[in-house]
């Protein structure tokens, strides 16, 4: 059992907590918790630890042994940890990252381009919203907050593992991409001059979100089709980032669910 | 101009900043920034500070004069602010609170009833979302993070000053007097048999949102009309708090739109 937390392994688990380039480097990001380590693909698992006090509960024992987690003591897991309480399980994972294109593969694809967010639980919020919403891929711009962030990572709340992402250097050639592969690009955005819910999103589909302050940056938009804003009452200006892509990916849930648009 | 940390008025606001209860005995809270400080209605400003370097900004004389706001040092301002990068302006806001009652008053009331929510940037988020989706008012129950908490209120984005909320000590007692007022209750739930667009909000109707990770109380969701849900695609078990209220909002807000219901 590891003991110390001048342990190198302890070393390496705390440069992969705080180094998006170590991370990287490794082709891997660290899950944290029950939930995390119980929807963990075994095929993609890398190493895992459990403090002493986890690893001797009878009910984590099988979880344990799945994961063959090395114990550590308490106080070395707290270490190694990213939160305030761990929970006591701790794995590095495989990453699965996908060319651009494979984001809008299949049929009626619904996709989710992403540019530029900086908020971490933000993107966590999106990506478990986009999974619940039966969104297929997500295509992120290089600028937005590393994907395996921890914070991330937790507030995805294990869609992290399901959901088809990548990342691209130059979005706007993506979306011509996209486009050229028959998807409708949609840009939210508040010079819309149809509600969202005025199109048809059964066939392919792609939404453009940009950053919580800015909004899409003038190269991104004009590069979609469509541009559809969601409309606003109050003296309310935009809406969070998350929200305005659970109601977007709700609309086109909902569309495909009833076989109809909402035209 | 206020030079000291250590003057009566710094620690006075410090104190706004920390203690829920000192913001309660005074029946106010705290504002930061230029957008919080332009939508201040200065009918319930009690008082403001604004930086030396903010004050001297062209730009920004007319908001200060406004605002009635006393210079102090940057350095004192930073010590007054919750947030590490202080815009340079901050006011101290009288509270508009309402008796549970009216925020289920008018024709065709939208209320969100939401119930021991945790995380003051959710908190802040849905009362910007339900500005924007044309939610006429929102009840807390007690135990809910504080409204007051300057978390809430950065993410609110101004909502606060606009949004009809009350709290009530007895949240299924208040979803009774709504019912009898005419209003139809949803408890979003697991359970619901309804999909959520297949209900017809365009009439009085509330929303019942839970706690992040345990999600509502058997007795409140027992006190509603009718168990709504979101289909989830994928293996998501359940939303983020603020994007179930988004989703279910901006529902309300289609139907009301259009004039016809989800069905």
């Amino acid at each position: 059992m590891i003991t110390s937390v001048s342990n190198e392994k302890v070393k390496h688990i705390v440069r992969l907590q705080k180094k998006a380039s170590a991370r990287q480097e490794e082709n891997c990001f660290l899950v944290e918790g029950v939930k995390m380590a119980q929807e963990l693909p075994v095929e993609r698992l890398v190493l895992a630890y459990a403090s002493e006090s986890f690893a001797a509960r009878p009910e984590q024992k099988a979880l344990c042994r799945r994961l063959r987690a090395e114990t550590v003591a308490d106080h070395v897991l707290a270490a190694m940890s990213d939160t305030r309480t761990p929970q006591g399980i701790l794995a590095v994972v495989r990453r699965r990252e996908l060319a651009a294109q494979e984001v809008w593969q299949g049929k009626a694809p619904l996709v989710l381009v992403l540019e530029r967010l900086q908020d971490p639980g933000n993107l966590g919020t999106i990506l478990r919203t986009a999974e619940g919403a039966g969104v297929t891929g997500v295509l992120l711009s290089e600028d937005c907050v590393d994907l395996y962030n921890p914070k991330v990572i937790r507030s995805t709340m294990g869609s992290i593992y399901r959901l088809p992402a990548a990342c691209a250097a130059n979005l706007p050639e993506a979306v011509a991409r996209m486009r050229a592969a028959g998807l409708c690009t949609y840009a939210a955005h508040l010079k819309g001059e149809k509600a969202y819910d005025e199109e048809d999103y059964r066939g392919g589909a792609a939404f453009l979100i940009g950053n919580e302050g800015a909004g899409l940056s003038p190269q991104l938009a004009a590069a979609s089709d469509r541009y559809i804003r969601i409309p606003m009452a109050g003296q309310v200006e935009s809406l969070n980032a998350a929200v305005a892509a659970a109601v977007l990916t709700y609309e086109a849930n909902r569309q495909r669910r009833k076989g109809k648009s909402g035209g």
